[in-house]
């Protein structure tokens, strides 16, 4: 005889987590958790080959179902000492559907089964509280009918609305037990109406139309579409749960609650929950009494913990979280129910909880034994450790919140208000810190978000231009902020009552959305402890290098900060930007002649040998990937009248040839004109200037420190050899000019390209015998491999996202079909030539956990990003590493 | 003993012209020449393997040299009758280098060597010409001096100067015998000066040292820097090449002339040449005496036919005819002198055509059975047809030539002229025949070129915009006429003293450059005759099936009269812009609802219908491929304020509102942006639209011959299977709706996509489950892979190619290892998930040789290409198809 019925909790436990294809995800679950000695509400499955067998066999049950639901029942009977249908002592039950993963569009749960008009007044009995039976057999009622006999349940709220009007009350709450009695009458005559024949009475009937339903869902038309759309095969089939009600709401002796085994905002290794005397599940989570504390350690005065309260039940949890540590060997959230001093454990799963938490329940566990370092590692979300990463509010300071918006950078900061972006960008310059305020921003705001230390907006979401510009920068963002009104006219922002004007102090919490006035005191991250431990696990496991993007030296002070082994992309445009530079670099892109051209260059070599310098100092002997000019030409050119007559009056031409220069600069698609490697062979005197002042300052800096400088000189835009090969020999030549009389090898250079074009991917093997390095461009290379421009994508690609075109947006996760298939090609066919060729990427995929483990999986040997992403890099890696050993280790075996 | 010295025409022809590497080129082919009984002027080759021992063996020449050199020496004395340095008949050589391959640098030529001041007389008194004799010696003085001795020519040009000067004479040929004799006194006194030592006299050692200054020169730096930049390994050597002079000049027995083995303009086989009696070669090119004919036949009254005037020679040098045609299967071109009677082939190359003479020449020679149709086929460049497509002027029509420029598109065209692309666009409307005049074009213009007949510009080469453009277009264009100056506001045209007002009529013969002043009649091209047997034979061999890129009913017209056999890219955008649909577009796009959407869409249905089923009626059961809407919206927009009212009024909207959409559509990179697909997806109702208009026009059209339509859907932009599943679907759907009632099967459509992004090349297997077809659109895929905008590509490119940093401009010819490597992936990718899928390419390379050459290797299924290219691509296939077979029947062997 097949088993078609599997118990838990009653006088066996059938059931084990690894059986999800015979018992359903929430049947292997309950089985697990009573097979581990957890007291559970007893109950049985019915498995997914009875769904199999019903629809095989023209929706009959097989043989010897019904004598094995009846046995595991009375085995429930037992175990609960209760009778289903008893008129005194009535056993209720929950049916629940349970398919190997989880269904939408399936029937769910029917609760109270077994309530009828004789056992309600059971239920009353016991419970001592007739409203709460009564307001049980409606809610059953109403579930049942709609859930089983399809009676749609808009019918039944016109009855409560009904109920309300006549008792002249309002609110639910306000009927007592009688009227919720009229209230099942009125329902059990519509369930009569509806569907032609009596509410169901016997206990029986009700499970068995339950059971029927659940199975019948399996294949009605919703669910269909969902198991279509994501490819799960009908013959998986649903099981079937039931199992015993339990209610903490059965007197003084009765309790419910909510525990955690550690501490889940900070992780400390304390018993941590709360619970209600005498209540059920949903009144904890109502808010409308208050919890009390779990253990007698954490009651505060007037609070009566569980552990006083209820020392037998109390004991028995802790019994229960030790034995689910090790069993799960993680932190557990509970639900449980104490039922006349008898403790179910209803639910339990993995805890969820605070960065921090995770990082020290994480590195506590392993210290003890009971995971691996390596566990451990896999056990925090890299991205989630930004959340460590940027300043916070000091907790003990005083603030006063005048609004809140969305989280959408974190960190904490403060400064003075401004309301444009240039108004910002002048006072950055004077050292004032500053928050910018705007309703909404714009690509035209980025120098003012560069420049502020906080960013703020009244209206958009955690994907509006302001958030992820500033996510970004690393700036602080609070976005959306819909309560506070700005007057751009007046040039205030009025929330809270308070009216603050330009110049006055606010302070942004980007971690939580608030907004103060005034200064809130911030305490600076603590990158030691818990998180420092972590790193150096992952430091341990990792096998790629992680380096930051960096141009400016705060940004490379914080990239060190953060472990960052070197600079894997410094974009030198960025520093062509700044007030006292962009004269000279106009002048060099409109000079007529090649001698006002030297000379404007001429005028920018000490500042480039001196941003190369501070960057060569703090970064000692880690290399530092220095791109050359890469953005068309146009970017740097004058927009407006005085600008160009500026550089007309620098150059002693008329207004007219500047301006017929600047249109004849002007691109249809800049993305893929006059740009990168095109303008070093063109213009090779820029080229050459910057490759003068890498090694001029590479040569100062190691004269100061007495160690060498390792600048890696990369080459933007290669699409063949020979590109390479022309500007690789103007660096050459220049670092023969500059190379020290004396011999000395102070500087170890190395030239390497970027690998951003399909075509330097498929030529890669010639592009390598010209080439040290390769970089993965993977922004550039997204654009072009999709025929997509990141700048124009808003108009369609949030749509494809969202309506499953692309599965992810692949400028955030690398697509490895496409993108990285040439990423493949290319690493290969780079290492065909050059064996030891050094691969790394740098586009913005290099901080994000998906597209390292595809690193990771290529071999590539570094990764580049943002400095505030290289602690997540690092974890990411160091995940990568162990999957990748993992599944080595499998295919082996 | 090595045999260093090979014979010609001495006692014994020891040459062929597969000995190339050991006698070098020219040594090789008079070889070949004496072998197969030409009577060349006798000589002999010291091999270059004598360089490569005289460089071994620290510049010594080999053992026994000397004496294989005066043995092969004598022998020619033997021949000719002549002695080397004899007073009364001297023997004169020239002594020529001669590597594998022809290489500039080196030492070329010495001729005369063997006079000197006792054999000069000798030959003034052989050629009856003293003053030929004395310029001959001094002559020969110069050369050896200068190539030999290493004597800067300047000097010597000095003194010719003081000559005339003291002799009061302007030019050489004023100079006489005596002025000659006394030049060289003063050359040998240079020489002495100059050297230290006298000019040699003796003719050995004259031999000596120029066969000494022509292995030297092998090592100079100028050849070591040419083998460099040509990978031509130094030790090939050279060789050298010592010949009997022979004259034309020495009495009325001597001749010399050029000759054709048949009609070089037309191809006709007759013996078509010209001689000068008494002459030496220069005389014939010169233009101071006028040649006369060959043959009597071509003999005009008052002219002296070489048949007539020198039977003898005139007999031999037919059997040279026939021997020539015979052993080089080819027409030659042949330089000849008669010395004495005794007639001497000098030169014999296969001779320059023109392209009708290429195709006569081919198919006679085919059909007479020298060579086989597949020769035949080989003989033509593919390119080269396009001079036989074009409308030409009537020959014997009068004409008055005003001015000249380029020929930058072939053909001949005449029309009223006007200076503005808008006046030619609104009068051509009203069927009146334009030629578009203008200084220079921009991409403004490029509505008048299509507009009219002919473009004309004054400034430009042939790779200006008109010329490119108009090229494309099949427009006829005359570039860059500077002689034409424009009067924009006059709005006259002034060449040749005339000036021409808008409105007056000029033809352009595109082919030669010639404006003409008036109507010239013009005749349209011969398509029959040599043309069509070629076509013919080039069909028999071709795999590639040829289509043509054509949207209006005249391109599709002229397709079919090409030969096309199916249309492989109907581009629907292009029909967007007529001014009648142009408003509806418009509307459609600024629609701010789906009503006044759906209404602009309902419009412009009846013209796309009416466009689809014109070019069904044209190609009959040929497919058609129509591609959906791909630019992205906005270069459909109005731009000036009085279209946007427009617009504004027609949809009931403010022109603010109107603006600010125009705004909201503008991209940075369109070309990037939101097109193709993309569109298709945001914006259903278009390709919707679009779908119900090919169904419906295909039904319609079936219906009138009764014959199926084959229209061919392609999705452009596509990237990811899904895309093209969702695109297809919405046709599919359209499909059904509209499919005749009757369950006939009159369409036989098929949806497939361009793959024209890398991605999709990329995961082209994915794709291919969705297409029927693939089409290669290489413009936008050339794009993208290199990440260059053809719009932009003008400030880097044309340098690019100059410089060789790229070999070819990858939007003519397919760039093999970038794009053409994506390619290849896509189709080896598309035929693993469906090995019937019919492959294709419709981008400009469809319509170049060499690209169409990679297309076969690649097994495609056909190219599309303009219409005007569609003959060029009939016989590339068909070359690119035999070299193929050639080459795997190399394989296998």
């Amino acid at each position: 005889m097949t088993k078609w019925v599997y118990r838990f909790g009653a006088e066996g436990n059938e059931g084990r987590s690894d059986m999800r294809d015979l018992l359903g995800g929430k049947g292997a679950n309950l089985g697990e958790m009573a097979q581990i000695g957890l007291p559970v509400p007893p109950g049985f499955t019915l498995t997914t080959e009875v769904c199999t067998a019903f629809y095989r066999n023209e929706r009959q049950y097989p043989d010897g179902l019904h004598q094995q639901v009846a046995d595991a029942l009375a085995a429930v009977e037992r175990a609960t000492g209760l009778g289903f249908g008893d008129p005194e002592r009535p056993l209720l039950v929950s049916v629940r559907s349970g398919a190997r993963v989880s269904m939408p569009g399936m029937m769910d749960t029917v609760l109270n089964l077994g309530l009828n008009d004789t056992t309600v007044e059971g239920l009353a009995h016991g419970s001592q509280d007739p409203r709460f039976a009564w307001d049980s057999y409606r809610r059953f009622v109403q579930m049942f009918a709609s859930v089983v006999l399809g009676v749609s349940h808009h019918n039944f709220e016109e009855i409560i609305d009904d109920a309300k009007t006549e008792h002249g009350v309002s609110d639910d709450t306000e009927l007592s037990a009688a009227h919720w009695q009229e209230v099942v009458a009125a329902y059990k005559e519509l369930v009569e109406r509806e569907t032609g024949a009596a509410f169901p009475q016997d206990p029986h009937d009700q499970l068995w139309a339950a059971i029927g339903a659940v199975f019948g869902s399996w294949m009605n038309p919703r669910a269909n579409t969902y198991r279509r759309l994501h490819d799960i095969p009908a013959d998986w089939g649903t099981a079937v749960n039931v199992q015993a009600m339990v209610f903490g709401n059965m007197g003084e002796d009765c309790a419910t609650g909510v525990c955690f085994t550690r501490d889940p905002s900070t992780g400390e290794n304390i018993f941590y929950g709360e619970y209600l005397i005498n209540a059920q599940g949903e009144d904890v989570v109502a808010g409308i009494r208050t919890p009390q504390p779990m253990a007698e350690g954490r009651a505060k005065p007037g609070e009566l913990s569980m552990e006083r309260r209820l020392p037998g039940a109390y004991g028995e949890l802790l019994a229960v979280r030790e034995r689910l540590e090790r069993h799960y060997r993680d932190m557990q959230d509970i639900e449980f129910t104490v039922q006349q001093n008898r403790l179910y454990v209803l639910q339990t799963r993995t805890g969820k909880r605070t960065t921090a938490a995770a990082l020290r329940i994480a590195i506590e566990m392993a210290q003890a034994g009971m995971i691996t370092e390596e566990e451990a590692l896999t056990r925090i979300q890299p991205t989630s450790l930004d959340q460590l990463l940027h300043p916070a509010l000091d907790p003990k300071a005083e603030r006063h919140a005048i609004a809140r918006g969305l989280p959408a950078s974190p960190g904490a900061a403060g400064g003075a208000i401004y309301f444009s972006a240039d108004e910002v960008e002048a006072r950055a310059a004077k050292d004032e810190a500053t928050i910018l305020v705007r309703i909404e921003t714009s690509p035209e705001d980025v120098h003012g978000m560069h420049a502020a230390r906080g960013v703020l907006t009244t209206r958009g979401g955690m994907t509006s231009h302001a958030a992820v510009v500033a996510r970004g920068m690393g700036r602080v963002c609070v976005a959306g902020a819909g309560g506070i009104r700005i007057d751009y006219a007046a040039q205030t922002l009025t929330a809270g009552g308070v009216t603050l004007k330009a110049g006055d102090w606010i302070t942004l919490d980007g971690s939580t959305g608030e907004v103060f006035a005034g200064a809130v005191p911030t305490i600076e991250p603590n990158l030691s402890g818990d998180f420092a431990t972590l790193m150096g696990w992952a430091d341990k496991v990792r096998r790629l290098k992680v380096r930051a993007n960096a141009e400016t030296p705060t940004d490379a002070a914080t990239a060190a900060r953060f472990g960052a082994e070197g600079i894997g992309l410094c974009r030198t445009e960025h520093m062509f930007f700044a007030p006292e530079r962009i004269g000279a670099v106009r002048r060099m892109i409109m000079a007529g002649d090649a001698t006002s051209r030297a000379r404007a260059i001429e005028t920018l070599l000490p500042f480039q040998r001196a941003d190369f310098a501070a960057l060569f100092r703090i970064m000692g002997d880690r290399p530092v990937t220095i791109r050359l000019l890469d953005p068309p030409l146009h970017e740097f050119l004058p927009h407006t009248d005085e600008e160009m007559a500026e550089v007309a009056e620098g150059l002693g031409q008329t207004l007219a040839s500047i301006k017929e220069r600047y249109e004849a600069l002007a691109e249809s698609n800049p993305m893929l004109g006059h740009r990168g490697c095109r303008l070093g062979i063109t213009f090779p005197e820029i080229y050459r200037m910057q490759a003068r002042a890498v090694f001029e300052a590479a040569a100062e800096v190691a004269a100061e420190t007495g160690r060498p400088v390792r600048p890696e000189i990369m080459i933007p835009l290669v699409g063949s050899a020979r590109e390479l090969e022309i500007t690789r020999a103007e660096i050459e030549k220049v670092a023969a000019e500059t190379a020290p009389k004396d011999g000395s090898a102070a500087v170890e250079y190395s030239v390497g390209t970027m690998i951003e074009l399909p075509r330097a991917a498929m030529v890669a093997d010639a592009i390598a015998a010209e080439a040290d390095f390769f970089s993965f461009g993977t922004n550039d290379l997204t654009q072009t491999t999709f025929g997509i421009s990141r700048d124009d994508a808003g108009t369609f690609l949030q749509q494809y996202i969202e309506t499953g075109v692309l599965p992810k947006d692949p400028f955030v996760t690398l697509d490895r079909d496409g993108v990285g298939a040439l990423v493949r090609i290319a690493a290969d066919k780079g290492r065909s030539t050059r064996p030891d060729i050094k691969l790394g990427i740098c586009g913005e995929h290099g901080g994000d956990p998906s597209s390292i483990e595809f690193c990771e999986m290529l071999g590539l040997d570094y990764v580049s990003c943002s400095p505030f992403r290289v602690p997540i890099a690092r974890l990411a890696a160091a995940q990568a590493a162990l999957r990748m050993r993992r599944s080595q280790a499998a295919h082996k075996a």
